[in-house]
């Protein structure tokens, strides 16, 4: 039942701070929080819409004693990073909290790491819904995000062609080795949707996923989806190169200590999640265009691997091998924790 | 972790069963669920896009024996019920569901109830989010819901007028009789959102809200929302008609057998939640205009007041006044259970 209370919390706490500096509101067809509904403005002519949905749980994606303000962030960066993913510019989101209780404090900085993203994304906060939760329960966030692109551009899942090289962005592993040692790290706390590279490989990448899984398991959805399309009546085979993988910073440096030995490094690295990065495949024609690409955005853009149509390969059997540059195989111990990783053979 | 087993599940029953019946999927531009994102073809010129959320948590919003099917049904019901309240058509809904097991039967009936839904009012399944929660954690359902109206013609909660009338949908109290006796009614297990009642009120009703929280409190979001409109610089008073009240069967039966007394019946009406019914305003010249919209629906639409800017109140101040056809108030025990209801003076 709302109370009076509840309204002035959610103006003061949510409302207000949901409208700064976004330019969103200034559209006189622009609706936020405090109706049935929001409003969204009449795209532009020849775009569409985009929708994704992402949920946080806590004790399974986050811990409880998590800082509020990256919480808020990665909420948000989540969803966003599906955005990048296909390609979209962001145009909004909705907020459903459920809460155990209402810690002015906690919910400030949540909040703020929230709205601070939203700020910089140009992505307004305009609706939601806030419910209290019984005690032990744990708390629930769950994020609807609306995005658009140009009719027809979206970067697909199922786009695979034969011979296409894999790409990644940014870096891989340290999300997973800071979760091994229980010392969250920025990327793990903050990770930063790739929207701007997503929407520069419009036109160049044929596929496109973000790796919230990890990259074993984003590449097997590339090659699952890709080969239930309608013209693809084959599988598809993922040639990847070990020595190709870009490990992150940390692991390079606890590989240096040797801290760690190169089997795990690796295996974090294909198999570690929430590193929102983006995978993405690329005709071999366009390698230029897509380190141009990495060039002028000032992020990495590695090539990892290629796919082929596997012609052999009864229905749509995929598969996924990786080689070191000697052509040598995974070890049988990493190769099994390779494939727990979310993808076999099938 | 993604695994086979969870895609096989969701390709069963989820996926699969979502496409049926939705001449959504039949243009080029859309995609459901099974990428990033999903995508929205392109709207007809000159409307907008809509969009709302909620969330329904086990023992507060239902009870853990719920039927499943009854489940899915309002998990989508109240989210199309806030599109009805501005007017807007449906185009499609994604779904965030965190669960404690996945048991496919419960889930399949669960599914069964909202998709039959969806498919009535077309409104697509098009994308979702789904995790498993820890043993005892209430389960969480989350809707976001889009939809599309022309441009400028939604049905907001501040476009009160002095003088308008206040009309509500269909009958109330039913849904808190039917809690008060344990035994869940019709309406409360499967509210019927009032698409088609909204969609008619564009250019009719001046103002409009959905009955979630309980009639009384709705009242005041419509006044809250008006008073603070720029060129309303007055608060306004609600002059509402006890005697007008539209009392549901259930109501009008247990009063005729004397189980309960007049008071209470008024008291479930005015301040009983998830009703699902529009309130609305409209002008005192269009009253002929909302009659044959009525009639040609068969919905019953009932005046039970009418509202006027407040000149004397300071500030923003808002006053509901309730009073029977001989002009008498109601007595002070039943006038302080409907101030409870969620709105006294402010």
């Amino acid at each position: 039942m709302a109370s009076l209370g509840e309204f002035e919390f959610i103006d003061r706490l949510i409302k207000e701070p949901a409208r700064q500096g976004q330019a969103f509101f200034r559209n006189p067809q622009a609706l936020g929080i405090g109706d049935d509904a929001a409003l969204i403005p009449e795209l532009p002519q020849g775009e569409q819409m985009v929708i994704a949905t992402d949920m946080l749980i806590e004790g399974r994606h986050y811990f409880a004693d998590v800082d509020p303000a990256s919480l808020g962030h990665k909420v948000l960066a989540v969803n966003l990073s599906d955005l990048a993913a296909m390609g979209a510019r962001p145009v909004a989101f909705t907020l459903a909290a459920a809460l155990r209780t209402i810690d002015v404090g906690w919910l400030s900085a949540f909040m703020d790491g929230m709205l601070t993203l939203a700020r910089e994304t140009q992505c307004p906060l305009v609706g939601g819904d806030t419910t209290a939760l019984p005690d032990n329960a744990p708390q629930v966030f769950s994020v609807t995000v609306i995005g658009a692109l140009p009719i027809g551009s979206a970067l697909r899942r199922d786009g695979l062609r034969d011979g296409d090289d894999l790409w990644v962005s940014g870096t891989l592993g340290d999300a997973a080795y800071a979760v091994s040692l229980k010392n969250p790290s920025e990327k793990l706390l903050r990770p930063s949707p790739r929207i701007a590279l997503g929407l520069r490989l419009r036109g160049v990448a044929t596929a496109a996923i973000d790796i919230s899984d990890g990259l074993q398991s984003e590449i097997g959805h590339l090659l699952t989806s890709s080969s239930m399309r309608g013209d693809a009546p084959h599988g598809f085979a993922a040639q990847m190169r070990l020595d190709a993988l870009p490990l992150g910073a940390g692991l390079r440096e606890a590989l240096t200590r040797e801290d760690i030995g190169s089997d795990q490094a690796i295996e974090w690295a294909i198999t570690g999640g929430d590193e929102y990065e983006l995978l993405f495949a690329a005709s071999e024609r366009d390698r230029s265009a897509v380190r141009d690409i990495g060039y002028q955005l000032g992020i990495a853009l590695t090539r990892i691997g290629s796919v082929s149509i596997d012609k052999g390969a009864p229905g749509h059997r995929n598969t996924i091998e990786w080689r070191d540059a000697q052509g040598v195989a995974p070890g049988s111990a990493l190769q099994a924790r390779i494939d727990r990783g979310g993808f076999a053979h099938f």
